[in-house]
C-alpha cells in the first residue's frame, strides 16, 4: 500500500508531510493536532495526508519513526481474551522491539524524550493515547474504574520501558538474554493486574 | 561523621579520591576495582580511603553522588519480613527519588546511563551490586533459585527505574501525583512476586 514512487515528488511530500507533524505534535501535544493543520503547515492538501498516511496514529508513528502500527497492534491485542491482554502487550512490545533495527528506534526515542522537552511530550502521547488510551478505554467499557485504569496504564508502561531499558541498555544479567517465554510468564501477570484490578 | 574540615586538604583528598574512583569503577567495573587501587590512582595512602568513606559502597555511592548509603538502606529493607520485602523496597526507592534533589540526582543518573558507556556501566554495577545483589544473595540464603533470582532482580529494577521515569520525566497522568501509599500497593506486590517466586 505504499505510494512512494506512484508520482514525482510523492517521498518529498511525504518527508515534508512527517517535518510538518512532527512540529505540530511537539508543539500542541497529539490531542489538539489534526490533520488538517499538519496538511497546512506542510503546505499540501488534507487530502494527501490522508492519501500517505491514513490517520493521526499513523502520521505519528512515522514521525517516531516506527515501522510497524502500533494501533493495529494494540487493537490485535484488545480482539483476544480480556484474561490474555498482560501477556499479549508484553509479547507484543517484545517483538517490536527485539530486533536490532526495533532496539536502535526503541533507544532513539528513549534517549531522545530523556534530554529533549519536545521528545518527552511526544513520547508521553504516545504512551498515553495511542498505545495505553486504547487499552483502557476498552477495558474501561469493561466497567474498569478510570482513575485507577491511569495508575496501572503508567505503570505498565513503565514496567515495559524499564525492562527494555534493562535488557538493551543496562544489559542487567537474567534480563538481556531471556526468552520472549520467560519474560511474558514474569511480566505478563504484572500487567494483566494493573490493568484490570 | 564526615570528617570534612577536620585536617587541611581534606575536601580536595575526598575529591581525588572520588575522582579516581570514578575512573577506576567505569574502567574495571565494579567488583574488580578495589579500595587499594582507587587510592594508588588517586595517590594516596588506602587508609585514607578507609577514613573518609569506610568501604566500597560508600565510595561508590559518592561517586554516582547519592546523599544516603544504598547499603544501609537495603539492610534495613532485608531485616524486616521476608513477605513485605517487596513494598519496602519500593519506598524506600520513592523516599530516596522523591524530593526535588533526589528527582534530580535520578535523572542525572538515568540520562547519563543512557547515552555514556562509562555511566552505563556504573549504573549496572550499581543495580547489580549494591542494590539488588545484597537482595538476591539474602534471598538466595533462603533457598531461592539463584537463575530465577537474577530474572527477577532484573525486572524489578525494570519496574522501578521506569516507574520513575514515567513519574519525573513523562509525568503519565495516574502516575506522577500518585501517593507513596498507592504506589507501594500496586508495585509492592510486583516487586514481592520477582524476588520470592
Amino acid at each position: 500500500m505504499s505510494p512512494r514512487g506512484r508520482r514525482p515528488g510523492g517521498a518529498d511530500t511525504r518527508a515534508a508531510i512527517i517535518d510538518a507533524a512532527r512540529s505540530e505534535f511537539a508543539a500542541q501535544g497529539y490531542d489538539a493536532t489534526s490533520l488538517r493543520a499538519i496538511a497546512r503547515t506542510a503546505g499540501v492538501d488534507p487530502a494527501l495526508v490522508h492519501h500517505y498516511f491514513g490517520g493521526k496514529p499513523e502520521v505519528f508513528a512515522a514521525v517516531v519513526d516506527m515501522r510497524v502500527d502500533p494501533a493495529a497492534l494494540i487493537e490485535r491485542v484488545l480482539a483476544g481474551p480480556r484474561e490474555e491482554v498482560g501477556e499479549a502487550l508484553v509479547r507484543t512490545f517484545l517483538m517490536v522491539w527485539d530486533s536490532e533495527e526495533g532496539r536502535q528506534r526503541f533507544l532513539a526515542l528513549v534517549r531522545s524524550a530523556m534530554s529533549h522537552d519536545d521528545a518527552t511530550r511526544m513520547l508521553r502521547e504516545f504512551l498515553t493515547h495511542v498505545v495505553f488510551g486504547r487499552v483502557t478505554a476498552a477495558l474501561a467499557q469493561d466497567g474498569a474504574n478510570r482513575e485507577e485504569l491511569e495508575l496501572g496504564a503508567g505503570l505498565a508502561a513503565g514496567q515495559m520501558v524499564g525492562m527494555a531499558i534493562m535488557r538493551y541498555v543496562i544489559r542487567f544479567p537474567g534480563v538481556e538474554h531471556a526468552s520472549h517465554d520467560e519474560l511474558a510468564a514474569m511480566l505478563g501477570p504484572t500487567i494483566q493486574r494493573y490493568l484490570t484490578t
